[in-house]
């Protein structure tokens, strides 16, 4: 491999320059108008303006990301996270343009990529996917079906529909026949069809996610999971590896569900099986597989000490992993903080602009990756992030003290920030002192957040 | 420990300011009228405006750093190097005002600091010191010593004087009374006294420092050696560690001579002891010892692991060394070349002014300590150093490469920098093939560097 395009923009975009000097490749970037003066436009080492500002036109065109990759005489492509980065036609005219995709192989990606295509997969081989019960129209179906089940708390749908309509929380088996009339009532009137199924009710949920790196020799590793429940309408705030609190059983049953779902998928590359733990139950159901390097992937490369990136690039070129699973040993507790240029006070705004001052911490166990820097600009036409905070310590609580005092050294102006949000978060009680659920954020954090 | 001031600038007081972080102390840079603004002023936890920017009214003035370090109610104080780190004046000071002088106690400093005090106490202990010959005043009298030397090259000097006067090489023993007659001629026309002394002539030196670190409970360490022989007018320009090329027996004497030396001064500190090694001999003689942290600490740092600037204020805390002479252990090669703000094509005028800006390669192995950011000043009433680039791999020639390609990748407009002699270097086939000795920068490479 002599040279790649890289189709993407901000930290990620310096991430991989970054794995391409550490692999002595060329970094062509490709660039919108809007980056042409961007970090990565510097430290890359040629750049092609692949359209304008619109992401439609640059970052989000399949014809104009490949077209610059022959043009610019790249042999590979990477493209980060994001934009194209799970579009098998991507990968379909890499390979017609005889460039080399950094990433899984277009027929793997269609599979991996499509959540029903990839659940089915995982149900073939054992793995629970909370898929819910067959239709039920009456409340004597939804007995038999519950009883079944053998699991409250149970959660009744509509068939039909979505958005809550129809949804009731069943506690206990003498609660169900009326939650089976009410939610069938409602079903009924919103979407003309009173079919209902059930599912067990996750009250407390924990986001686990874990990291696989497969070879095109057929060797497929975990590289252990990532915590990332700290979520705000489904996007993650904060990312953490490894778990803590739950069972050690759990734990391996997940992280070898993940290597045979990955086995099933023939998956080469990078990729992460999401999850969703079931606290109360100690169990687990399987989401989805991102068929790419995620955003959080560095925590996983903090506690293993293996590059992701530049195991991707190893994979594309057809050489095995550099580790085996023998190898792979977790080391200390490593957190990630989404730095985004919103406002955590106003609704999260987003706040593009010209960042006037730009002083990140220095310190041990502290990597920052970002495209920001005095005098950066933030274009408003991409989404918010522009830095990764990420601390490495020897254990969990460390890790939370590291990083609030990272954050605290942070000095940023000319924008706002989710910096003093992250700070917050660091410094509460049930934050550092126990492990938090999906709905934690969102629904006790940020009403009770103190005012500034 | 609670609180250090800092009583330095530029990247060194970045440095000690990470150190801090890392050992959870607060920082206090104290800063001249011109630092106000610089990276130090925004990382250190606190500042204290000391001066003006004159350094005799701000670093180099024992009364305002005291006086800082008092106001600001620090309990410490690290000096960095240059300025008044090697004043035992200094060390009095804060004794009397009962703060921590981070560093070796007034009466060592003055001892292992006084260059004649430092070698009598290395002859006292059988290290070579490269000491003349007695006065000589008769060609009998120098052809005895001679026959005593038994090392031919010789060197004949005026006893009275320097400057180069009354210097003769003497290269075998047919020569002598020639050049004793001529050297001692001028000696009388110069100084008037025609006596000389007779030393053994170092053709080919190797300058191989050895870093030294003593705690307060009597263990002295020490963490390899470092070659620093590529230099400008005796200012080191590029230090890599370990050596290379050199008898593995010749630097087991030379570690030893150094720890024996910093253990007959009762040393407690880090401390670095210079050598000259005479390539064809096969020997050494110590030159100094300094008595702080050195510009080129890093290169040790990377090949041992060990952070040298927190083990200076572990040391002055009281606590041991965090490791044994057993647990260090040479890992790979390290370089750092200095970067300053001077035009290397222009008699190396230094170069102040407004970095407009500075964009730092990325990569594994690669650490840039420097005060410098878009938007930085160099300002002109300091030495010209504004950055360092240290690079680690497995090999000197893959260190090498790494260094090139480093340097290639670095872009600073608004002031003229070193960066494209240090790349001249790292590409020039004498120094990337076989180890160079003092006189190759000046003599041989910069009378012969390509233009550009």
């Amino acid at each position: 491999m002599r040279s790649i395009l890289i189709a993407n923009r901000g930290e990620i975009a310096v991430r991989i320059i970054k794995a391409c000097f550490d692999e002595n490749i060329e970094s062509v970037l490709a660039v919108s108008a809007a980056d042409v003066d961007s970090l990565g436009a510097k430290l890359a080492d040629r750049i092609v303006v692949i359209g304008p500002a619109a992401a439609g036109e640059s970052y989000l065109s399949v014809e104009r990301v490949v077209a610059a990759a022959r043009h610019a005489n790249c042999d590979a492509l990477h493209p980060g996270y994001g934009f194209l980065s799970e579009r098998p036609t991507l990968v379909d005219a890499c390979e017609e343009n005889g460039i080399t995709f950094i990433g899984p192989p277009a027929e793997v990606m269609r599979r991996a990529g499509d959540k029903l295509q990839a659940r089915a997969v995982a149900e073939s081989i054992g793995i629970p996917t909370g898929k819910g019960s067959p239709g039920l129209t009456s409340v004597e179906d939804a007995i038999r079906t519950a009883e079944h089940l053998n699991a409250y708390p149970l959660l009744l749908k509509a068939s039909a529909g979505g958005g809550g309509r129809g949804m009731t929380v069943v506690r206990n088996p003498d609660d169900l026949s009326q939650g089976f009339v009410r939610s069938s009532t409602e079903a009924l009137r919103a979407f003309g069809d009173g079919t209902l199924y059930l599912e067990p009710y996750i009250e407390k949920a924990r986001h686990i996610e874990i990291q696989i790196l497969a070879d095109s020799q057929g060797t497929v590793c975990h590289l252990g999971e990532r915590d990332c429940s700290a979520q705000r309408r489904y996007q993650k705030i904060i990312e953490e590896a490894p778990s803590v609190g739950l069972p050690d059983d759990l734990i391996v049953r997940i992280r070898q569900a993940a290597v045979d779902l990955a086995t099933a998928l023939n998956y080469v590359g990078a990729a992460t099986a999401e999850f969703l733990v079931d606290v109360e139950r100690n169990a687990f159901v399987f989401l989805e597989v991102n068929a790419r390097v995620q955003v959080e992937h560095p925590v996983t490369e903090a506690v293993s000490g293996i590059d992701i990136v530049r195991e991707q690039i190893r994979i594309a070129q057809g050489l095995p992993l550099s580790f085996s699973q023998e190898d792979v040993s977790i080391t200390g507790h490593a957190i990630e903080c989404r730095i985004n240029a919103e406002n955590s006070r106003n609704n999260f705004l987003p706040n593009p602009g010209l960042i006037e001052e730009w002083t990140m911490p220095q310190g041990t166990g502290i990597r920052v990756d970002t495209y920001a820097h005095n005098g950066a600009h933030v274009p408003p036409y991409y989404d918010s992030l522009i830095a990764k905070i990420i601390v490495h310590a020897p254990d969990r609580q460390q890790a939370v003290d590291l990083m609030a005092r990272a954050l605290a050294k942070a000095t940023v102006r000319g924008v706002d920030t989710t910096i003093d949000l992250q700070l917050d978060i660091m410094r509460n009680e049930t934050f550092r002192t126990q492990p938090i659920t999906t709905k934690w954020l969102e629904e006790s954090f940020l009403p009770a957040r103190p005012a500034a």
